[in-house]
């Protein structure tokens, strides 16, 4: 056993999704494409007698972090730190099920692969149904395109080769469960659709422009948020609503140049990793 | 078309192998495992009307690279640097044509995929004879462990979630065409023998034993490679031969501590990337 591991875990944004349900939580997930951005979760798991969970300092319980540790037969006290906005589509309860799925088999031991970690932490997060595909997209990184649904161990990936700064407001939440508990049709004829189209063509800008077709299609993009992306169109950028949250995501100064003051950061193009233990002195910079 | 586009690869040695020929280029490939390096290949692709390639400032014929330009149809002036030992089993050849492949889709606007890039550089590796795996474990990153050969769109991935030093020493090359135009049997037979055991136990550790163990089952491991692997050991070091080339790879401060002055660097978690344009100021740090 170790004293201390630490894994980080990109945010991610969905554009548009589709809700791919299946018998066996791993099997189950979801299609669409995201950004995973460079501002994420950073876990700390120690071990301890009795579970202990944090979120910036503040205990919390997090169904799908209880669902990995479980698999892991883990005990640990698990610390999680972010400056993500919660609740509001940026992926922290998956980020913080993967996170806690890489540094607890580190802390214990469990000699489990990356992908078998991601896999837990994947069938955790639908299991609580608190998410179907942001854990398979956090770990991959960069601008994820999921082609297939479920855990990284079953489905099919590819992502957009590029890059971008990103900023993002946001003004509250939109639970997911309702949402993915909800009639969920429409949203995945809506999301297959931005889905091939993205495929054809996979820039940043055509994520962004089906992203928008999707949420004026499934009628999830809120009166806030299509203001908000239409102030960003009428100075000249792309903008797009980040799923499921009160959030709007831009590419580059989109939301800067209209006059917002937003968060900023880029797209993490590694997706999650551990971190250099902190006792490793011995690791170039 | 934009005026310049920059990707970084990094390298990649190789653990242990198999060779899986195949009719078609992007199905053929290898299973195995190996380590992705923090130090690799940068690659600067502007357009011109004829081709040039560059390696350190020297004029280049690379094949992988020219295949890769051939299915972009592109032509470009191809600047890659290194300071990697090249033709030592480091991967530059792969890490050229997927470099290439990156950053000529982003100068051309091409519209291709991260994964059919990495298709066409693994493809144009392949028909070149110069490598099997590297650029498919190039582009994931990590400690990426190779289930199912090919390209990304069809093989199957799988990683060792480990972070470390990795330090290298190395004393020529071996040339990979004459190895896997070879008696490729034996080779086989202990690559799926060393990657089951790895798949049972995926931690770095096993990577390296397993490595070693498969360096002397093919009777690849040089008397230079053996001789500087004992010391290693005899220090309490774990070190293994980077294939194909005179070389030997340790975790941690493994050769320091044999009293060997070795390169240093570290698993590079990332994957090949595009970097961030030189002309776009806004990105935040």
């Amino acid at each position: 056993m170790r004293d201390v591991a630490q894994a980080f875990v990109p945010g991610h944004v969905t554009g548009f999704f589709t809700v791919d349900l299946a018998e066996d939580p791993t099997e189950a997930g979801s299609r669409g494409a995201g950004l995973a951005l460079s501002e994420g979760v950073t876990v700390t798991v120690r071990p301890s007698e009795d579970r202990e969970l944090r979120l910036n300092g503040e205990a919390v319980s997090v169904a799908a972090v209880h669902n990995v540790l479980d698999a892991l037969r883990a005990g640990g006290q698990v610390r999680a730190v972010t400056d993500l906005p919660v609740g509001a589509g940026f992926g922290v309860s998956g980020a913080m099920a993967l996170g806690t799925a890489l540094a607890a088999n580190a802390v214990f031991e469990r000699g489990l692969s990356a992908y078998e970690l991601a896999t837990i932490a994947h069938g955790a997060e639908v299991q609580a149904d608190t998410g179907l595909g942001d854990v398979v997209a956090q770990r991959h990184g960069g601008v994820p395109i999921r082609l297939e649904p479920g855990s990284p161990q079953v489905n099919k990936m590819d992502a957009v080769p590029e890059r971008s700064r990103v900023e993002y407001v946001t003004d509250g939440e939109v639970p997911t469960a309702e949402v993915i508990g909800g009639d969920t049709d429409l949203i995945t004829q809506a999301g297959t659709q931005s889905l091939s189209d993205l495929v054809r063509d996979p820039t940043l800008s055509t994520f962004v422009e089906t992203s928008r077709r999707f949420a004026r299609e499934t009628n999830l993009l809120t009166e806030w948020v299509h203001d908000v992306v239409r102030d960003v169109s009428a100075a000249g950028g792309e903008a797009t609503m980040g799923m499921l949250g009160q959030t709007v995501v831009a590419l580059g100064t989109g939301l800067s140049d209209a006059g917002y003051d937003p968060s900023v950061c880029q797209v993490d193009p590694t997706g999650a990793t551990l971190l250099a233990p902190p006792t490793d002195p011995t690791l170039p910079e």
